[in-house]
């Protein structure tokens, strides 16, 4: 993923270690707080790492790619296409707002709307494809893209040294499954997802991948309705424990974030923050906690 | 400064090392640029260091300490007594806005509302400070306060190594003059005002420290009416460009910082990329440039 072109695209984002007070938490003696600032990624998450990463993996024909997503997913496709050089469709449905169309035709994207409901702009997406050939992009489900949040890991090694835990939300798991399949067994991966959104606590709870109901604060960027298949093998082996957190408590960790440290970011952003606020995650002393603070797709009037 | 107390009390805030097309620019070959994001600092400015240092400096008496101003160095000095446990009292004039006395009061401080400008806080101010002997902050003419901005000059330099040259914003002075006391010779540090607020600009001028009218976008923070004493003399031997920029160019970097990068920020912190996309300042090949980020007391539905 690092030859010229990904590297000239995407960032490297800052690291920054906190003691626990400046988080708001008593916690036990020597505990780090490592804050991973990937909110700070081209294109306002860490979704740009997967997406650059499947478009540098194929030679992509003159039809583009195409994607059906209006969140960070399209974002970061829009963004890759548009860094390359290459078309990018992005098919949204009638219900998505225009703030996020307007976006996307500002990242040089052609935005179709179709239909009512996601699923209807997936299948138009999906017979697009097939018609054109262009190149697909999912939002976790797909190997490169997996690979790719993979590299936030490796990253986060590099600046920082081996973590002992890292805390990271859950949607379809892309993101989960490149951190865990980095870390492997040297670093406890927990799995954080919203109580409205569990896609990977049913899972867990059922022994196989189950469609969910999903709402609330964070169903924007976590409102996946089931774990990927890849995010499932991977995170079967490596992850341990996935925790459910309140809709109150992201939102109070999302503010905080903003009123304390003067990070502007999103609720899936503040998912590792709730779970230590919280008390859901207790770490040990001398504990080294890395939070993978993961997106900024946000009004920021809805901070103030 | 760096005893424990401050320590604990301070964070090392992230330096982010960017290449030009992060910030839209075409720069010269293997031009850097260095973010200090400062605006993380706690207090949510550079202010924190300068009245940390202040305190404790001093044996504070019961009375504790006093400052006239609602913006960055009254919360400053609000947050660094509640810090060390002691009062605090802020003078503030008649228009000032409810939600600053609503954050002051927050952080524990008594908030005195007094007259109608602020010339009349900074008299009641005064006369309280001789009959309480409470000690007296000042926003930026203190040897303390230059000092204590000055170890961010230091920590960018355990952080980066030595940039060749520091883009700044100033105000009444405290933080070029703590940066260029700092750096000295050693990098280049150049001072930025807003057209509407040039009291460094009009001192250079008129050879001496001058009054000036003061307004625009920034005048929040950066709206000293004249360049302190100590920064005049720090500055005529350290600094040798100042520079102006319009309104206009502050604004759309602060709106860019948000949209492209991620960083929600006041105007004052955009001065240093504003220079930069207006071509007020063109780095050399190869120049390290670093971009002091100084501050993010911003209402966030102003960056919508
Ligand atoms: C900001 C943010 N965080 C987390 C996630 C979850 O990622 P994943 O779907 O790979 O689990 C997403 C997904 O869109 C996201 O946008
Ligand atoms: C965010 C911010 N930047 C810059 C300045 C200017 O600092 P000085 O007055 O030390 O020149 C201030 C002063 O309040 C500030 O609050």
């Amino acid at each position: 993923m690092r030859d010229g072109r990904a590297a000239r695209f995407l960032r490297e984002t800052p690291l920054w270690k906190l003691q626990p007070p400046a988080l708001g938490l008593d916690a036990a003696e020597g505990v780090e707080l490592w804050l991973k600032l990937e909110h700070q990624q081209v294109s306002g998450s860490f979704k740009a790492r997967g997406m650059m990463n499947r478009l540098l993996a194929h030679d992509i024909p003159a039809s583009g790619v195409v994607v059906a997503s209006g969140g960070n997913a399209g974002i970061a496709t829009a963004a890759a296409a548009r860094a390359l050089g290459v078309r990018c469709e992005v098919f949204l449905p009638g219900v998505s707002p225009e703030a996020k169309r307007a976006r996307l035709r500002a990242l040089g994207a052609d935005v179709v709307v179709v239909g009512e409901q996601y699923a209807d702009a997936l299948a138009a997406c999906l017979a697009r494809q097939r018609e054109t050939g262009a190149l697909l992009t999912h939002a976790y489900d797909q190997p490169e893209v997996v690979a790719g949040a993979g590299t936030l890991g490796r990253e986060i090694e590099q600046q920082g040294g081996l973590p002992d835990s890292v805390l990271v939300s859950v949607g379809g798991g892309g993101l989960i499954g490149g951190l865990a399949a980095w870390f492997e067994q040297r670093s406890r991966v927990i799995a954080l997802e919203p109580e409205r959104a569990p896609t990977l606590f049913r899972a867990r709870e059922a022994g196989e991948p189950v469609d969910v109901e999903v709402g609330g604060v964070a169903a924007d960027s976590l409102g996946a309705r089931r774990i990927g298949t890849i995010a499932w093998e991977i995170t079967q082996r490596q992850v341990r424990d996935a925790l459910l957190l309140p809709d109150e408590a992201i939102r109070a960790a999302q503010l905080w974030l903003w009123k304390e440290l003067k990070l502007a970011v999103e609720p899936a952003a503040a998912l590792p923050l709730a779970a230590l606020q919280t008390g859901a995650y207790v770490p040990r002393a001398g504990e080294k906690v890395c939070l993978v603070i993961c997106g900024a797709n946000v009004d920021p009037a809805s901070l103030a």
